[in-house]
């Protein structure tokens, strides 16, 4: 890729983002909710002016996940986090469960092999944590109860899920994975959270003092950003996901002295990365395999439409979980519904392995894009408008909704005059 | 390359990039001489421990420098740099014409062809405006007139630099290119700049207006930052160079009522790719072909010593250009000094044609070498300590260092206790 290539490619991502995003916000929609539908547009269901799998726009949006966990990570209250930590566990396991056998059951039905029905039940398991958390900052509303709980069962969701991969891809691989190998896999991917935190916990301290000793231009942000890419690529060498450990690293710092001050350091270089993501999340989807008046593609259309009713109920039921919280069941299990881009990275294994057809492939990705699109418009209208009506919205993670009024006026100047 | 790949180069990067800067801060130094030794400790002179060749790596240096120079261009007087505009020009092109009289001279004597002659005269013209106006901020002396005029002269030796690119290319591929077309190739070069700014301010306003209307996050950012790509995109299909394009949009953009805000607002992003930038300007360089002590690199030594010294020579007689001018002349000629990136790329085009030999090749890169970490400590003895001593050094461009104190105290808060 040439620099001028990157540059067209980025004038089109941003521009896509921001009106389409204007267009969704004027709509009374999450901005998040236009990225993707500019994605649509500039991608391969569309104008084809962009080209997602290009390795150097792949790296950009990875870079944007990373850092929105990051910042997520940040922004979240540990001890919020942990009150609700078993609540959100169930959540995360029901989620998982209910789907999972819907999926099996449905392959089986449709008389597959029961190597295929469990990979597409597995493929139904994911939460995106990267849509949720975006969407409920989005509305103002990441610091509700509900919204704590959405997002701990979601990266809770994210270990499991890695370890459902884990022995699926063994699976397709023509190996049987061992009890003993799938205790390890599930070992390895929740030690990691933990360990993270623990170990993580012990040494910001002493990374904080050290960085405050430095003369060198934002110290702090390099240190910040240094410690989040050093746990996400430590999470993925060692069995677990990048997001994971950006999450990890941002709960870690948000816990030390400068967590705020980091917070803000942070937040205006993942402003420029977080769209790129959600762009090509919305460029990678292929809605013409799904034409339910084209014969060709009515029996995906069907299938899809099953598996997507399956996901829905699935993730739905997980909410029913939280029966002893005093919550909106509803917000919870709406929230747990997007499947995002880990539903495809799961979909896409399956179909380099020669396990799904190509018909079943878009079948999955339909599951994808129903409940990825679906989610903002429905928790928009369970949320109700912005918490803080006529509040210039700068941050896509809101300090202007947690109890203290926000501290950076300067961040407010591009509100509508 | 993946997603892990770029997490380990960039955590090496930014490690460098702080480290050594902080380590030449504390021996008086710019800390852009720092970045550009941690590239050295990393790169093919060192560790290899990154590729300064990698695509992604590539871009996101690219994408540093155009974001510099957007920045300059946004903290650029416009009017101050137009009143020095003509001695800016004068000392552009007397910068151009020595060093290139030199350089043929010099490849004459050594008995080579004209057109390997002109080559290493072609290669010895530019100025190399990133590290010139790095150098000048990381100072705290961009602001003086001295300053004013090197960055001046140094844009339109970037334009300069780009009709010579053209017409030796054309010499190289084995064309003889007419007088007509070297006066298009001119016309078009310093027409885009002219062309940019006049188009640029009349449509400006307008553009201020739209943003202003959006209700979507950053929409200020985002329109700024597209802007600035589409006019370096621009430039460079024009036949002119991407960072005379992104200076150009700096210019414009700082002219509307929104200049301050859109400096504050590109200031943070630019600080995390332009240290990428330094760190592979420094990771590119070859130390090994330089050794005066072995005899297969010692006449390559030698004559890179000497057109070091023409080099030098012929952009410190620039600044006699300035002769009218109250200012002091030795620091616009050492402001000239540095070739960076923008020497090895003529060199690398020679080299790839089969003009230059890989001895002459490295003979050119010695050049640059040292005119690029010669330029750092000279600048800094000759301007003395930071204008302002004790103030926290929190911009790469700095706003402390204007006639208003700076606007945005939470800039500060990474001082040193």
């Amino acid at each position: 890729m040439t620099v001028g290539q990157l540059l067209i490619s980025l004038i089109l991502i941003f521009a896509a983002a921001k009106l389409f995003g204007e267009l969704a916000e004027r709509i009374g929609q999450p901005a998040v909710l236009g990225e993707m539908a500019g994605g649509l547009v500039l991608g391969v269901s569309g104008l084809h002016l962009i080209d997602p799998h290009q390795n150097a726009l792949h790296l950009f949006a990875e870079l944007g996940v990373i850092l929105l966990l990051f910042l997520i990570g940040l922004e979240t209250d540990f001890d919020k986090l942990m009150s609700v930590g078993v609540t959100a566990t169930l959540v995360a396991i029901v989620g998982v469960a209910v789907p999972f056998a819907g999926g099996f059951l449905v392959g089986r039905m449709l008389g597959l092999d029961d190597l295929v029905a469990i990979y597409i039940g597995a493929a139904l398991t994911a939460t995106s944590v990267g849509i949720t958390a975006r969407l409920f900052s989005d509305l103002g509303h990441l610091h509700d109860k509900e919204s704590q709980i959405v997002l701990g069962a979601a990266v809770v969701d994210d270990v499991i899920g890695l370890v459902i991969l884990a022995v699926v891809s063994a699976m397709a691989g023509g190996q049987t994975l061992s009890l003993a190998g799938i205790t390890r896999v599930t070992g390895v991917a929740f030690g990691f959270v933990i360990g993270a935190i623990v170990l993580g916990s012990l040494l910001a301290p002493f990374f904080i003092r050290v960085i405050a000793r430095l003369r060198v231009t934002k110290a702090l942000f390099f240190g910040s950003v240094v410690f989040a890419f050093a746990l996400a690529f430590t999470a993925e060498k060692i069995g677990s996901a990048m997001i994971v450990g950006a999450f990890a690293a941002g709960l870690v710092l948000s816990r030390t002295e400068k967590g705020k001050e980091i917070e803000r350091e942070v937040h205006d270089i993942a402003q420029f990365f977080i769209p790129i993501f959600f762009v090509i999340v919305g460029a990678t989807i292929d809605l013409r395999t799904l034409n339910p008046f084209d014969p060709a593609t009515r029996t995906t259309f069907l299938i899809g439409l099953l598996l997507t009713i399956v996901g829905i109920v699935g993730k739905m039921a997980s909410a029913l979980v939280a029966w002893r919280q005093p919550v909106r069941k509803i917000i919870i299990g709406v929230g747990m519904i997007p499947r995002g881009e880990v539903g495809l990275i799961f979909a896409q294994i399956g179909l380099t392995a020669g396990i799904l057809t190509s018909g079943l492939y878009s079948s999955v990705a339909m599951l994808v894009i129903v409940t990825t699109f679906m989610t903002p418009p429905l928790l928009r209208m369970l949320l109700g408008p912005r918490k803080v009506a006529g509040e210039p919205k700068e941050h896509y993670v809101i300090d202007a909704f947690k109890d203290e009024p926000p501290e950076d006026p300067v961040r407010s100047e591009t509100s509508v005059a």
